[in-house]
C-alpha cells in the first residue's frame, strides 16, 4: 500500500463516516459488515418517512438498484434530494441493468441527478457507455459529468479526460454475492473524507484489492474467502511496520 | 459421486444457468452464495415492473413462500406466467405452511399452476400430502402431477409411481437457516440443464449431500459448517481423480 | 457459567421456544442463525395476512425497529395484539432512534403497548431515558413499567428499583452488524421459558457474553468472530464437565 492510500484509509478510520446505503436485500448484511470492518458507520433504511433524515445526518450516500421496488424508488428520490441539500457525495450502482429495460431506464433517470460516481461491472458499463474501449468510456464520463469506476480483473477509474487503472484483488471476489455492491459502499466512504475524488476511488480500490489478495492466500473457497476478507479489511494497515 | 451425478454437475457448470429466485429475505444472501458456488447465476428481484423480464431471460425459476407479502404475491404470479411462456422449469418451496392457513392456501393455489417440482421438509410435506408414507406421497404427486422432493435425514424423490431415496448430508444442515431454501434453488439449477427430471433432482441431492458431509468433517459448529459448505460446493468434483 | 445460567440455558434448549421476529432486513439472516444455534425456533414474516397466526403459535415475540416500513408498521401492531391475546413476552429493540424523529415517535408509541423488555444500546437508551446514570434509567423503567436492558461494555438490567450488571463479551461484538439485534432475540427466547424475568435476561447476557469471549480467543477479525460465535453458542454448556 502506498502512502497516499494509507493516508486515505487513515482518514476514513479517523472520521468514521456515516454512509447511508439504499441497497438490495441480498447485499445489506454483507455490505454492513464490510463497512464496519472498514471503520465506517452504515445505515440502511429505505422508508419514505425516515430516509431523508438519515441521509441528512450522513457523510455519503449509496444508491444501489438491486431488488428495486416501489418503496426503494420513493426512498431513492428523497435520499438524493437530501444528499443534494447537504452537498454530500453519492454513488450510483446500476446492478444488472442489462437484465431489465425498466431498471436501465431508472438508471438513466438517476444519472440526470448527477451522482458523484457510478460503479459498474463490465456488462453494466458496456450498456451505459456503449462500449468498453477508452473512447466510449471517457465520452460517457464527460457527457454525464460523472466519475465512472468500471470494476473487473482490471479496475478502471474513468473521468472525462483520462483513465487510471488498478490491478488488485482476487478472482474469488466474483464468487461472493454482493461483493461489488459492498465495494460501491466502500468507495462512498472514501469519497466522504477526500476532496480529490479520483484519488479517493483509487485508494478504495487499492484497499479492497489488497484485503482480497490477502484473504485469497488462505481461503479454501468463496465461503471462507468472504469471512477472511472481512477480517483482513478490519486489520489492513494496522500491521506493525 | 457416481458418474451420472458427476455428469449432471458438469452440465450445470458448463451451462451456468440463470436461476431467478423469488425467495424470502432471510434466505436471499445464503441462496445467492450457494448458487455462485455451484456455478449458477442467481437473480432475486420481486418487483412487478421487473420480474417478468428477469424470468424471461432465465433458465429456471424458484418460488419460495417464506416472508410472503403483497409484493412477492404479485411478482410470483407474473413470474410463473413468464416461466410458462418460455417453458422453463420452476420449483415451489412451501416454507412453513404448517404455521399459517393463508400461506397454505397460497401454496395450494400455486400448485394449480403446475410447478415442475415441489421441495418440502417433512412437516410441510405431511400437510400437503396428508401423510408421509409411500402411498399418500405418491398419490399426491400423481394427483398434482408434480415431482415431489421431501428432504430430511433421508431425502425422498416422489413421482406418481415410484419413490427414490438419497441418504446423504449432515444433521448440521438443520442448524443453518435457509439451507432447505438454498437446496431448492440448487435443484432448480439442475432441472434447468437436464431433461430427465428425476435424475436431475437426485444429482442435486447427491451433490449437496456430499458437500455437506465434507463440510461436517471439519466444522466446529453450524457457523463454520455453513462457510465450509460453500467452499466444498465450489470445489466438489474438481478434485484430482 | 453459574448454575442458574446453566439451568436457564437448559430450559431454553429443552423447550426450543418458537420466537417470532419482526426484525430489519439487515439482521434477519444472522438473527435466525443465532436462534438456531441457541436451540430456539425463529420465524420472520411481517406480512399482515400471516403475522397474527405466526405469533399466536409462538412463545415469544421480538419487535425490532430497524428498516421500519409500512408493511412492518402494520405487522407490528397485529403482532403485539396477538402477543397480548396469548400473554407471551415481547421485546422491543428501538434500533437507531437517535437518527430519526419518526422512528423515535414510533418507539414511544410501542412503549405504550407495554413491552416485557426493551433492549437498547447506550445511545438509544440515553435518548429514551434522558440520561445514562442510575436515576434516569430506573425512573424510566418505573414510569414505563418495563424491564430495560442497556447493553455495552457493561450490560445493565434495569428495573424500577434496581440495576444489575453483567460484564461479559468482546469488543468484536460491536464490529458485527446486527449483533445487538440478535441479542434481543436471544433475550426473548429466555423470557419465553422463565418466570423470573430479571434472571432470564441476566442468563441470556451471560450466555451470549461467554460465547463471545470464547469466539474472540481464536478470531482473526470480525468476520471469523461472527462465524465462531455461532459455533460457540451452539456448543456452550455442552462441554464435558
Amino acid at each position: 500500500m502506498d502512502s497516499a492510500t494509507r493516508n486515505a484509509l487513515e482518514a476514513v478510520r479517523n472520521a468514521a463516516p456515516a454512509v447511508h446505503c439504499i441497497t438490495n436485500s441480498v447485499a445489506q448484511n454483507f455490505t454492513a459488515n464490510v463497512m464496519l470492518a472498514l471503520g465506517a458507520q452504515p445505515s440502511m433504511t429505505h422508508d419514505a418517512a425516515e430516509v431523508a433524515e438519515f441521509v441528512a445526518s450522513s457523510d455519503a450516500l449509496l444508491i444501489n438498484l438491486g431488488t428495486l421496488d416501489d418503496g426503494r424508488r420513493r426512498a431513492i428520490d428523497l435520499a438524493i434530494t437530501s444528499a443534494e441539500n447537504t452537498g454530500i457525495p453519492w454513488v450510483l450502482d446500476p446492478v444488472m441493468i442489462e437484465r431489465s429495460h425498466k431498471r436501465a431506464e431508472a438508471a438513466a433517470m438517476y444519472l440526470l441527478r448527477k451522482p458523484t460516481l457510478i460503479r459498474a461491472n463490465r456488462r453494466e458499463a458496456d450498456l451505459m457507455a456503449g462500449g468498453l474501449e477508452d473512447a466510449p468510456l471517457m465520452n460517457f464520463a464527460r457527457a454525464a459529468d460523472v466519475l465512472f469506476a468500471v470494476t473487473g480483473p482490471v479496475d478502471l477509474v474513468v473521468s472525462g479526460n483520462n483513465i487510471r487503472r488498478c490491478e488488485r484483488g482476487s478472482h474469488l471476489m466474483n464468487s461472493v454475492t454482493a461483493f461489488g455492491c459492498a465495494l460501491s459502499a466502500v468507495i462512498a466512504a472514501f469519497l466522504a473524507v477526500h476532496d480529490d475524488r479520483e484519488a479517493a476511488v483509487l485508494a478504495a480500490l487499492e484497499v479492497v484489492g489488497e484485503a482480497g489478495e490477502a484473504a485469497a492466500l488462505t481461503a479454501g473457497g468463496p465461503g471462507s474467502f468472504a469471512v477472511s476478507f472481512i477480517d483482513r479489511l478490519a486489520g489492513i494497515g494496522r500491521e506493525a511496520s
